[in-house]
């Protein structure tokens, strides 16, 4: 899947200081050794930005294949620090196709990966796009250290149900699974999205470990 | 668990004609090389009536691990069988605890076991005893065929989570999962309690395998 280009949204992020482009850069802030927690499929960054605020010890990197909506995500993280009179500094952004995490993180580096309410790609013939099909699961291993583990939340159901079986087929030991989040008491971190949806049906999670 | 003990279901089981309670007598019928269907927690036997109705060619066997509801079981049979005008000559029924399957079955004898609307018994306590806990688990597989799979069923949403981590975390394969089974076209034999029960949350289902 191509990125799509903007050169509008490329000169705002490249001015944004949680910006990072290179492998390079991310490295110097992995070896803070600080918890790594990174989401794929950010969206507008409000669940990372809310996160990053809940926990300041620990380090957040957001991930969207798309430069425009990480332009987005900047501004509204931005609107986000100005109105909680905050700075930050433990949340970055970054603009790849989830399939090249190897790209940018070394083996064992991730201690939480999220996967928030991610494109259902509903078509069969689009069935590779899924972030939770095999071919993302083999890159994501690679990247989460041994005892990290795998967050994933959706509201979509036939989504959930093919990530149930594709996790579970590809060797995942799930830890926990809720099939209606909002009539547990588990700690969970609402988005606008959320809050919307789970009107409608319930929301799924399931969190669960390589090894 | 014991098997509460009914002087009265004993004698009315030992002159159906359906009941089975030696291991020797459900070789004899195991050995007619049809097909194997088990039903574990049978309850009033109106799910297996309906299947071994439909299914001539297989045979099915319902079990309960209470004497007394199986009486119940076979008049409810023989009154569908009176209703429907058949004969059910592929249905037996058995009285065992599940964790003794294997004092019963030899190895890799069925085809399918079916678990239907399974006591959910919610208190962590009574863990041991809900049907899809690794004790039991470690006997299902002895005796289910190397192609065979377990198909359960449930409105229960906190079975259901237990279930899906119980049977990844053993090694199940799953092949299929419907968190909402009456939104899908799967075929489905519905009983006077799951059409009961669907109207007040969603069906679940999970059918897998172990190899």
């Amino acid at each position: 899947m191509r990125t799509r280009y903007s050169k509008t949204a490329d000169n705002e992020l490249n001015e944004y200081s949680k910006y990072i482009d290179s492998k390079e850069d991310l490295q110097l802030i992995i070896n803070s050794n600080k918890s790594i927690n990174l989401e794929i499929g950010m969206g507008k960054g409000e669940y990372i930005s809310k996160m990053a605020h809940a926990n300041p010890d620990k380090i957040y990197i957001g991930v969207e294949i798309c430069k425009s909506v990480l332009a987005l995500a900047a501004k509204k993280i931005s609107r986000y620090e100005i109105q909680n009179d905050i700075k930050l500094n433990n949340l970055y952004i970054m603009a790849f196709d989830a399939i090249k995490i190897n790209e940018f993180f070394n083996q064992n580096q991730i201690d939480i990966l999220y996967l928030n309410f991610s494109d259902p790609w509903p078509k069969f013939k689009h069935e590779k796009r899924r972030l939770t099909h095999e071919l993302f699961l083999a890159e994501y291993i690679k990247v989460l250290k041994k005892d990290g583990y795998i967050r994933i939340k959706t509201d979509n159901i036939k989504l959930f149900q093919y990530t149930l079986i594709s996790m579970n087929n590809f060797g995942f030991k799930f830890e926990e699974v809720y099939l209606n989040l909002h009539q547990t008491d588990v700690e969970n971190i609402l988005t606008e999205y959320e809050s919307k949806f789970c009107e409608k049906g319930p929301i799924y999670m399931l969190i669960c470990k390589f090894n």
